[in-house]
């Protein structure tokens, strides 16, 4: 079992020990705030409702959690160490010192400084090579984004050792090139950080306003693409040299007040959280935070079907989910009831019913060959009748599991059975019965299925019992 | 009819006329350039697919388009005058001159300025008061999100009649209190502009690892929440004040280079056009729209099955669209079918099926009385058994249909028959066999509905010439 050691917790260092162990790794903490159980367990409760949502599998059983005593214990025969302590140099310094005595000479140490380079972390270190960057972005167990940055120090193969990690974690390690003080993403988000502040401080705009400019306007196109590939776009036929040229000469005008840096007064500080108060006081932060997570996942989710951006990264995740090996009758869908399948009754849509039926099918699919490479073939499977019974309500957050058998294989008549149960106590939540007929995609006209095809789906439906 | 005159076409000029026009408002075109109809053309046709994937019910009848060959005739009759001309103030001053020439004295003149202030614009106008800044973000067909800024010259009653008409078409006008030089959008974004142009000038970064740290990780929190919010639950239990105190030191520190601005020199623009080629070159410009934009209607759409952000949006504006009048048999659903709908087979994905008829039930369910207020009182139908029949297939894009009757309507049970239909021809895509049972949301038991909803029901099944 690969076991990882989360040095320093809080809302970070949670969110991390959520990743790795939502993945299949064992975790230790150590954090010497007695609260820290207390504050990782409710990062942890948000992770394990939200994360399983984003996958239409079922994501791999949670390793175990350990909380240690001492950092010593924490770090030992971990092959990652991701430190988190607090933004000061000098405690990282003490920090990186102590657990480079205890941990082994391959492990991976990643801090998750915003601000500081390898260099600074580096300096004075035993083994400078094994110390890297990894700066994750809030909820860490939702957004896939890292900054990973290394230097000279390191060695190439820990940097891809370091990203397959990251990546088997569903997340998206984006190697930075060069040292710079708070790397690429905080640079942008400083950037507009200052700006807002100065409307703010000016009395322009109040939070609320700033907070709708954004989440109508450009947050909308950045959660799919950049900046650039949006500018691009703007810029038509022309392309972009044109549009920049066009927009160019703004460079010149006074468009912002960022040549000033904004006075950090109380009165600032105090300013805006009177108005962050007034925007968002009706709702606390444990309320704000699952809005957030459920706003996260509705929108990766729509995302993952049209494989974009965040989408396509968890598609490349679900991927290397293993699906349980095949039985009679078929486990055809193990998953977790996303947030955005519920409706005004509080329970799963009677809609998404079909949809868990049709990836029950197209998970038969799998079984006998009729997959990607066959439908680019031009042969497939359509449905032509259903009819489900909805047996018991379940709601967002329940695992369920469906089973299939095979009741009809006659040459290009195909008839399934699926039974859903919820995982947690097997209580039978609805049956499908499906008919299905074999297609040519050119002609749209009902054909028998390739040789390959009917054999496999022969071989299935005899172990299912089936009558051909 | 109401009537809008477009003046300058071009991406803003014709996002502008696909709002308009696909709210039911005639629209009247005035652009010199011998290419505005082609151009205004492809504006067209990308917001025909992409507006009506965003509601689950049919907008109003498009509107006439007409193209003008005078400045005069455009304006003649508009109630709503949007102004976007290039950039250039004594061209705004000349164009908006001709406008009010011709313009009655109660249309509202809208400028798509991004840069100048109400002032500026109103500057030796005849009749300052009408015009204001009405800053749209592109695509206009799609982000909702407008600067409506006036100032003292204008009267109250003029924005506040601004604000309905920019509500009617689905947008959010964002009243700018203050007048600014780029409003209050644009100053964000051209501090994030700034800081990209200097990464990519300094090597640090390419637009592709900007653009990846954009929507990989910041991007998805602010199409929710914008950054007051965010770092609002940033700061955790300690609040707003904490956060900024976290951070606040920061902002003495080089984090950003925006102290100074980066030279447009044509080096710079080639190199970012070069890198802008590699990353997004192997699609045109065509493509590159067809697929933000279908990434807008998903994300946009998730919002809205979360009644959050933009989807909030969506759902008030599509409250406002009117359902035809009850008929036999009740058409229940009309709508296009949504990008995120289809499947690897390229048509619309058998679980949709059951997702279109629980709306056409619940159209039914409005109909008898049995909506949101009878749910709240503790009392709803839940579907126990649905049958449907998959006759021919569909697409997105597709305007679609349903027609539903009461087949059975014995106390408890009720019984519904669905067809749904191709809008186009009338080609029927499916059938669905419906068996609801009325519950008690408390017990989860059955029970007999309330009398005034049986009332309701036996009248439609009367209609309908069911035997009860």
């Amino acid at each position: 079992m690969k076991r990882a050691a989360i040095i320093g917790g809080g809302v970070i260092g949670g969110g991390w020990a959520a990743r790795f162990l939502l993945n299949g790794w064992d975790v230790a903490v150590y954090d010497p705030d007695p609260e820290a159980a207390r504050k990782i367990s409710a990062v942890l409760d948000g992770a394990r409702r939200a994360l399983p949502m984003l996958y239409d599998k079922a994501l791999p059983a949670e390793g175990q959690l350990t909380f240690c005593g001492s950092l010593e214990a924490a770090v030992e025969g971990a092959a990652w160490v991701q430190e988190s302590v607090p933004e000061r140099l000098a405690l990282k310094h003490s920090t990186l010192k102590l657990l480079q005595d205890v941990a082994t000479q391959d492990a991976i140490i990643g801090s998750s400084t915003s601000g500081f380079t390898p260099s600074q972390l580096q300096d004075g270190a035993v083994r400078p090579g094994q110390i890297v960057v990894t700066h994750p972005f809030n909820p860490v167990y939702l957004i896939p984004l890292v900054e990973l940055v290394g230097n000279a120090a390191n060695d190439d193969a820990l940097l891809r050792r370091a990203e397959d990690i990251l990546n088997s974690l569903g997340m998206f390690p984006l190697r930075v090139r060069a040292e710079i003080d708070a790397h690429i993403a905080d640079r942008l988000l400083e950037a507009v950080w200052r700006e807002a502040l100065w409307l703010v401080s000016d009395g322009i705009a109040t939070t609320e306003e700033i907070d709708n400019a954004i989440r109508y306007g450009f947050g909308l196109r950045w959660a799919q693409m950049g900046l650039f590939e949006t500018y691009r776009i703007a810029g038509g036929e022309a392309g972009m040299a044109h549009f920049m040229e066009q927009f160019g000469p703004a460079l010149a005008w006074p468009w912002t007040k960022l040549m000033d840096v904004p006075e950090f007064t109380p009165e600032l500080v105090a300013l805006i959280a009177d108005q962050s108060d007034q925007q968002s006081g009706a709702l606390d932060v444990r309320a704000l935070e699952r809005l957030r997570d459920d706003n996260l996942v509705a929108l990766m989710r729509a995302l993952k079907q049209r494989d974009a951006a965040a989408g396509a990264l968890l598609n490349a995740h679900e991927a290397t989910l293993k699906m349980p090996e095949p039985s009679v009758p078929l486990m055809s869908v193990t998953r977790t009831i996303p947030v955005d399948w519920t409706d005004y009754n509080g329970h799963m849509n009677e809609g998404r019913y079909g949809q868990v039926f049709s990836d029950a099918a197209d998970a038969v699919m799998a079984q006998i060959g009729a997959d990607a490479d066959y439908i680019a073939s031009g042969l497939s499977y359509f449905t032509v009748e259903t009819t489900i019974k909805y047996l018991t309500e379940c709601h967002a957050g329940d695992g369920i599991r469906v089973t299939s058998r095979i009741t009809l294989a006659d040459g290009k008549k195909l008839g399934l059975w699926h039974e859903m149960t919820r995982a947690e106590d097997g209580t039978v939540l609805a049956t499908c019965d499906q008919f299905l007929l074999h297609v040519s995609l050119e002609s749209r006209a009902s054909c028998p299925p390739a040789v390959a095809v009917q054999d496999r789906l022969s071989a299935l439906a005899k172990q299912h019992g089936t009558t051909e």
